[in-house]
């Protein structure tokens, strides 16, 4: 429990944000396995009163593969419903006129397919996982040295994750790396960013009270919900006891 | 000119620390060009009553190999002479009985041959160029969040140069990388680092404001120079005029 308000708050409460790997499933070979009591509590949360929605800073596929995923593995999710750092990263950059190079696992990269990407004039860097060799990293670099008012978006701000194989260095490494480099500051997309939860709020039409956040990582996911003003619960699974990551 | 004291201060000179790079030579293809003036000056030097050596942060090879592409450009200069952070990093590692999980470049790596690199209980790291690779840093990572005490070392700090082929980036992005991914600070060898000067003016035997250090780089060379009680001069070849890197 992250807040001692509760369970007075819970009166109040209209909507639930779900984090996805760790807390309703652990990543593995193939899909994955659903962790205990996880399908059964978002059929509860569906025909209970309250809204739902899914918030994951999974970037290496898009979210129509990510769902299919997920209800393969037998969860009741629909992709509206999935809120991932990919799309919100398309959106700011059709809001701001901005045309990316794209650093990023070649499984997410139909979720750019709308944005203009000739003649890039930022940067936006995911999980590339093997991608990130010196080669691309170096091209990165040299589109954003080259600009008049380089811009880097990070797509989460992860230091490293866990799979079968061992631990694996994630895109927040890279972040730094590059920031260093062109000796700027890049912008977080995805938890723990305030923008994205509240985009999850505007999305329910909820008051950040009215919400509450649950996941496995105290820093991006409770701490980044707390935040914004909403309650954070820490779950027992996934990495949780773990080193935060 | 970095010092209002100048040049009043030449009269206590005893020593002169040349940097390499933008000051004798331009690199480039095969073993680059000398830059004008450059061969000459170095024989004037070495006909005073001036001691003399020379400092470089290159790692991409053997102090005998980058010796003698000078030699071949016409340079005075023995191995001796010259100081760069590869052996400065193996005497730390001898001095605190360390065994370094090496990401290097290939061309350095016999200066590390007197060091045991079994069951290693740090990490070095160097402009390693395409080897730094995803699965490289993922590896000199695995290592550093394995130990007791994470302990990482980095030969420079640099951000990028430039080769012919367009600017690269430089190993103290990688530093920066494996910092935040392991929640540690780097320990640097090399320019800037004061204890890397010290050494040169150890082996001189000359007190700090004894001698001096011209280079083209305003932080590595002449702020680190500085730092440690030297006047520090910088050229107007090499990178000057550029953003400093």
């Amino acid at each position: 429990m992250a807040d001692s308000g509760w369970p007075g708050c819970a009166k109040s409460l209209k909507g639930v944000i779900l984090d996805m790997c760790g807390v309703l499933y652990d990543s593995g070979e193939g899909d994955g396995v659903a962790i205990a009591g996880s399908i059964e509590a978002v059929k509860k949360l569906k025909t209970s009163d309250l809204q739902l929605r899914f918030c994951t800073n999974e970037t290496q596929a898009t979210r129509e593969k990510f769902v299919a995923k997920l209800r393969r593995l037998g969860f009741d999710i629909s992709v509206a419903e999935v809120f991932s750092p990919a799309p919100a990263a398309v959106a700011v950059l059709k809001q701001r006129g901005l045309r990316p190079h794209l650093l990023v696992y070649d499984g997410v990269l139909p979720e750019f397919d709308s944005v203009d990407k000739t003649n890039p004039n930022c940067v936006v860097i995911a999980d590339a996982a093997e991608k990130f060799s010196y080669q691309n990293l170096n091209e990165a670099f040299r589109v954003l040295i080259g600009l008049e008012k380089p811009a880097l978006f990070s797509l989460g701000q992860g230091r490293y994750y866990k799979e079968m194989d061992g631990l694996k260095l994630d895109v927040g490494v890279y972040m730094k790396a590059l920031e260093y480099a062109c000796d700027l500051k890049a912008e977080v997309i995805g938890k723990p960013s305030p923008v994205f939860f509240q985009s999850v709020l505007t999305d329910m039409g909820l008051q950040p009270h009215e919400a509450v956040m649950i996941g496995d990582d105290l820093v991006n996911d409770v701490g980044g919900a707390q935040h914004c003003g909403m309650k954070g619960i820490q779950v027992r699974t996934g990495k949780y006891r773990s080193v935060v990551v």
